[in-house]
């Protein structure tokens, strides 16, 4: 069904405080008038989420999900009441839903559960009527009739899920930010917008430390082909697009790079003198896996003289204390010799489609870092990523000279990449 | 169904901070302790709800219904779940639950919504498994699965209605006073609390300004028999029972008075020189319905010599202005020659049980009130509770004359009266 229809989803700091929900609401309202249909999805306001959850660790040391969830909710529907007082205060006929009430169902453990389905007929009532339903963000309802919330962040799966479901022309995720950046600009003062890249570069990006969207929200929207715009809430600048490229438009042929992206919060910890026989990967995966410690990156370096090789795994600093165990208990079936952590590494990553393939990518990279004497630790690869850890104290510096080397705050972009 | 069951509704200043909602969680982990089922009613936090109104106001001039149910929701939502993680921190298995969620129905227009059912199976299964179910007050569902509210202080409703729909032992409502008091304390220092007295007494008291409880409430609890106790949820005192009084017990054919109230806010509005014929007071009372203005007393006074009355209603303060245009248009329709309106007037009243067939208790008011020179100007009876409205600036040396006269202070209480 060809509609016009937007999906437009608003985060906490757009809707903190009444002045900034005004402000909100006048873009959705604006849309309406233009006669597209509307569909609102907004977050809790501001630190609420923050401040219930202090509430919460202040009845009770180790709440329970289920409540933990009831009460979370709270935050998007006081956000959707207001939201929707908001559009009828200027004239714009609205709903605002629960997620339950919006028809979002999920299911497994609270405060991580999975949107399941969606029940498009609640929404396509209010669509029909003429009406503008605002739909609390974060939470759905479970088979037994509880409210469950999507994790942190969950309020732009409930926005793609949404445009995916409805067969939304777009879903406009509203921010703080203008957009998603060749690199943080807090960082890199001479970062540029990127007017349009593809989904894989946004996950990418996204795994690489750029916080700008919720990974597994992207990765609904590139199930689903959903076109994604990430915009500033506070300015009326045209945003990022986030869609699928189209490789046969002209140029796409030739490598180019998106942006470089820094996560500053690794610990790397190595296995040394690891008996070189197969298996020994498994092993340490096994032990990490049975803990539920994500792995960000793992190296193995050739044999050695010994027939011994030095293991490497990168993982969030928050997780390094159990990772360390793990690979304390993974060393000693595995008969390695030494375990040893650098709680002080960071990431800098290159992202842009067809680099793995384009020698001259890596060799940029590699003689930018070494004029800056910035010396690295680990290599990791994907099709269109390079990634190097790197020493916490050089990150910024790293970062810097990746942005520069590819000429990123200043080069064109490449043809071939406006949506269309 | 004989059983053990306790509904326990603790008021906002109960649940206004996480200290109080532990402490009050505790009373409720006692009862449960002893083997009792318990059912926990909770209202909005503290001040929340004024709170959210004022979100409310700043988005919009005159928010619509539907959105402010959705937002006062909150509060109780709010409460409940960090209500069950409280007793869940002190090894007591409960589950937080919305009045949807609970089962409480209602219809009616959104903010002012009535229970029409409620639903026992949510409940009868959480305490069936061994869990208090801890359940939002002030909020239903409507049929259409929407958020209602029952208006203000409707937390003391739902708390009545669940221990009538689940033959509960009784009914506590926990609150920041320690009881129904022979008059306000804050007004008279000499007032003591009251043990048991009926639900008409309490419902005279109610409505003559004592705001221990909803009036609707006690009405719900009137009807199914339900045996309410008000008591102070910061201590451990005997709080105040209402509840059926047996007549037939030692003194019963005796009239008592149980307390005197006071309402301040009050407006007397008068029509002079009214022919006198039949239909004057009708015609007032149509104005006045018309724009849903209720009517605290009428006073209709004795033709005068030129056939005329002076026709004299008091109303609450708040809507003195539309019942003054109501009293304008009444007077054209039924020739009054001029309407005028006092706005400082109060009322107070003697509640108890015989009152009114007991000659010597009207004296008894009347005597008291002339010996501090406190002019009346309208009265007003029922069964159990005569009224006189006087002026604002008396009004307190009239309710400690009355006090006073009636030996509320220190008087023992009439036997029989004890809850059984």
């Amino acid at each position: 069904m060809a509609r016009d229809l937007v999906v437009m989803k608003f985060g906490g700091t757009s809707v903190a405080n009444p002045d900034r929900i005004l402000n909100a609401s006048q873009k959705a309202a604006k849309a309406r008038r233009r006669g597209q249909e509307v569909v609102v999805v907004v977050s809790a306001p501001g630190d609420m989420t923050d401040e219930l959850i202090e509430l919460a660790r202040r009845v009770s040391s180790k709440p329970q999900g289920r409540e933990m969830d009831m009460l979370l909710a709270t935050g998007e529907q006081m956000s959707v009441a207001l939201f929707a007082m908001a559009l009828q205060a200027q004239g714009i006929s609205a709903t605002s839903l629960t997620g339950g009430q919006a028809g979002i169902l999920a299911e497994g453990a609270h405060m991580q559960a999975k949107v399941s389905r969606i029940l498009r007929g609640p929404i396509r009532r209010s669509l029909a009527a003429g009406r503008v339903p605002v739909v609390a963000g974060f939470q759905a309802a479970n088979g037994a009739g509880e409210i469950v919330t999507l994790g942190r962040g969950g309020s732009d799966l409930t926005a793609v899920s949404l445009a995916a479901a409805l067969g939304a022309r777009a879903c406009e995720i509203y921010t703080d930010v203008e957009g998603v950046f060749t690199a943080d600009p807090r960082l890199v003062p001479t970062a540029r917008k990127i007017r349009a890249l593809g989904y894989d570069e946004m996950l990418e990006l996204a795994g690489a430390g750029a916080q700008v969207m919720l990974p597994r929200a992207v990765e609904v929207a590139k199930r689903f082909g959903v076109v994604i715009c990430v915009k500033c809430s506070f300015n009326n600048e045209e945003g990022t697009w986030i869609m699928k490229q189209d490789r046969n438009a002209a140029g796409a042929e030739q490598a180019y790079v998106s942006g470089v992206a820094l996560d500053r919060h690794l610990t790397q910890i190595t296995i040394a003198g690891v008996p070189d026989h197969p298996g020994i990967a498994a092993a340490i995966f096994g032990e990490l896996a049975s803990d539920s410690i994500p792995v960000d990156a793992i190296v193995q370096s050739s044999a050695k003289p010994d027939k011994t090789n030095d293991i490497a795994i990168t993982v969030s600093r928050s997780r390094s204390k159990a990772a360390l165990a793990a690979l304390h208990r993974a060393a000693r079936k595995i008969g390695g010799k030494k375990v040893s952590a650098d709680d002080a590494c960071a990431k800098v990553s290159v992202v842009g489609v067809g680099i793995k393939n384009a020698s001259a990518i890596p060799a940029t990279i590699f003689q930018a870092l070494a004029a800056k004497k910035i010396n690295i630790q680990m290599i990791s690869t994907s099709e269109i990523k390079i990634s190097c850890v790197i020493s916490e104290r050089q990150a910024q510096d790293a970062l810097r000279a990746l942005h520069d080397a590819f000429g990123l705050g200043k080069a064109a972009r490449p043809p071939g990449r406006d949506p269309s």
